[in-house]
């Protein structure tokens, strides 16, 4: 008996995958550049794909509406009323990165709701599809602006004070560019309350490899990891000539930063010996190209770094201990540190009843799901912040993300969706 | 008798520095930028400060010439013929270099001469300054271009592969745009032969701190440091999502290189304490600025690496180690290096009898002076492999060089002057 319940319900919930190919296609037609996608926050690649989903949605019929930052709600009524099953993402990406990244999520609630449009079904609980802007904090240094701005938590300064890197534009500009309403934002007034949402599920591609390497199509994530930032830092030596300069009288910025990285590097040996959840990157550095020269002692060297752990207790111990090894750098070195701004964010720990229904209704669909944590941060940790029942569905996904190599299969996709659509069609019930 | 010889010997000869520090000031003048002073090699820089010490020749009556690659001689005649002393050095400079690297040479040789005219002193043998083209390898990649021209030891095929950093303008057409004789210098045909000069001695400041440290205003050079250098090593790795991307799974191309530098220092430091000479720079280093992120683990790392050492036995021994190293590093971090071009310079010893003769050429002029190597590379090297008999004289300098802080004082390049005219006086007396 349940059985045959099972079976009529999903032959009538099969998610539209037609659709999420059909857009995929032209997400990467529309905004691809000369090597990979390119959707800057608040610019025209985001707001081509936030044009699409409207687009579709009102093809669809849904109810469609945006909030003071321009985030993107579209809904199909359930046959009851009370908060229902949200399904969210970003349509933002890094510069030359790839198409799955934000819009997966967005792509795949949109195939669940178009999937009972075409079969007429109609779900315990309303389905929205929620299109948040500016993700990615490569555009703007600061993290999660659109989900914070739907929630009124953006701070007052932040919309002047935060810059675009690409052309200087502030936050302020860039919204109001996009449609905005700069005097709600700035007064706080929020387009989204922490109880609208009865669940929220962000689907998104593993911006690692696990799941490749398991052999394991979906994730079940259990928390996110915060992380502490240095994206300007800097470190000041002394140019000289390299042949005449003595090892003695050298204030080398390079080798000062070198033996930083590799001090960083054993920390961060030790403590996952230890069993600690970390990472440790430092992603970009550069000497001036205008000063230095290969027959300098380098004088500057600019660098960024990037520590993230499941553990704020974790990230306050690291950063402490980095602190002490700049220190002994310095003096041994002869060389100063300018680390620039900070910026944090704070691990976000996922709902275990979120957590269970997403199991529940990969089991129901014979989805094979594992749990595992989420290196990368995510809008969802500000809706698990804001005390929204909150989780992640991970997206098997070859070659990382935030590069034009993402290789999500459109298989694992329709066993998401369908994961997806079993939980909208599970809720409420 | 001796002493009322040297006495009204001296008294005749004293160098013209008026003229110097007219030149430099000159110099600085036009050929200063935004921030410290540029005069590329073939380029405009380089070329007013050619024009001037042929204005000045011409304007004291001496012998001009030019070679096929535009190297400039003046010369005034001895009392008898034969070889004489050739006083020389560049006039090209580092990009935002300061104004006495190469200059102070022509110019102290340009005051001796400018001294005996006025004075109307002719010294035994003739007394040749030489301004000599395109030292600064920075500018053309490739060390010593005007001295080894003149010399006709240009390769072939360096007029058309070797070109200019700053604008890829080939060699070639450099020196077409300077007037050269392109034809002879493809055949090899040399402006100078290695018995010219009876004596050839190298004038520069100091790059290095030693004479200053020492309160010494002069050094004689005991030899001159060769070199390996690659200029456009690169790393590569694997791009990667900084924080869902775990430790195992990494191809980190700056932790690898920043393994390397740290290595390299070991190296530098054990070589050291083992009594050998040497010195180990890496002046360059950058992430792609349109690939890398301070969220993505980088996928690749430009950088450059200078090794210099007074023997050859430690240069290549280095060269070995560092291969090494490399191969360890790249099995460890799962990347791989490309070193491309390397270039080299061998170490060069000057000539005991020079070296003499300019500490005896010091000793009575009663201007104290130490003898030294020099860390530093110089045309002087191409002339001593040329079996000239070669020497250099250091000036106490502040601040190294390659910089717009040099700083030499002069009183200094008066004293250097002095020891100067006195060798021209002394030489086939």
């Amino acid at each position: 008996m349940t059985m045959r319940g099972l079976d009529r319900e999903t032959a009538t919930a099969q998610p539209d995958i037609a659709l999420a190919r059909r857009l995929f296609d032209e997400l990467a037609r529309r905004t691809g550049t000369r090597k990979g996608i390119t959707r800057a926050s608040y610019g025209l690649g985001e707001q081509i794909a936030h044009d699409m989903v409207r687009r579709e949605a009102r093809s669809l019929g849904l109810d469609i509406r945006t909030d003071a930052a321009c985030n993107l709600y579209v809904s199909l009524p359930g046959r009851t009323d009370g908060p229902g099953v949200w399904l969210g993402s970003h349509l933002d990406s890094v510069p030359l990165g790839g198409n799955y990244d934000g819009a997966a999520g967005v792509l795949a609630g949109l195939s669940v709701v178009s999937g009972f449009r075409k079969a007429g079904v109609v779900p315990p609980r309303g389905v929205t599809v929620m299109a948040i802007r500016a993700e990615e904090s490569t555009w703007f240094n600061a993290s999660y602006i659109g989900s914070r701005a739907a929630f009124g938590r953006l701070a007052p300064d932040e919309l002047d004070s935060v810059t675009r890197a690409s052309d200087g534009i502030t936050l302020r500009a860039a919204i109001a560019a996009a449609g905005g309403d700069l005097e709600a934002l700035g007064q706080g007034r929020p387009g989204l309350r922490p109880r609208d949402p009865g669940l929220f599920v962000e689907t998104h591609i593993e911006q690692g490899p696990l799941l490749l390497a398991r052999g394991i199509p979906l994730g079940i994530v259990t928390g996110i990891r915060g992380s502490f930032r240095y994206r300007h830092a800097e470190c000041l030596g002394a140019y000289a000539h390299s042949g005449a300069t003595p090892r003695s009288e050298r204030q080398d910025a390079l080798k000062a930063v070198a033996a930083l990285i590799v001090e960083m590097d054993r920390l961060w040996d030790r403590r996952s010996a230890g069993g600690e959840d970390l990472t440790v990157t430092f992603g970009q550095i550069g000497t001036d190209p205008a000063e230095a020269a290969f027959s300098k002692v380098p004088g500057k060297v600019r660098f960024s770094v990037d520590v993230r752990s499941d553990s704020q207790a974790t990230l306050d111990s690291v950063r402490a201990e980095m602190d002490a090894i700049i220190d002994a750098v310095s003096a041994r070195e002869r060389v100063r540190f300018r680390l620039g701004p900070l910026s944090t964010s704070q691990p976000a720990a996922m709902a275990p009843a979120a957590i269970d229904a997403l199991r529940a209704a990969a089991v129901a669909e014979a989805v094979p799901a594992i749990t595992m944590p989420s290196g990368a941060g995510h809008d969802a940790a500000v809706f698990a912040q804001m005390g929204v029942p909150t989780a992640m569905l991970f997206l098997r996904n070859e070659n990382g993300s935030h590069n034009p190599d993402e290789a999500m299969d459109m298989e694992d996709f329709a066993c998401a969706a369908r994961v997806l659509s079993r939980l909208c069609l599970d809720f409420g019930a």
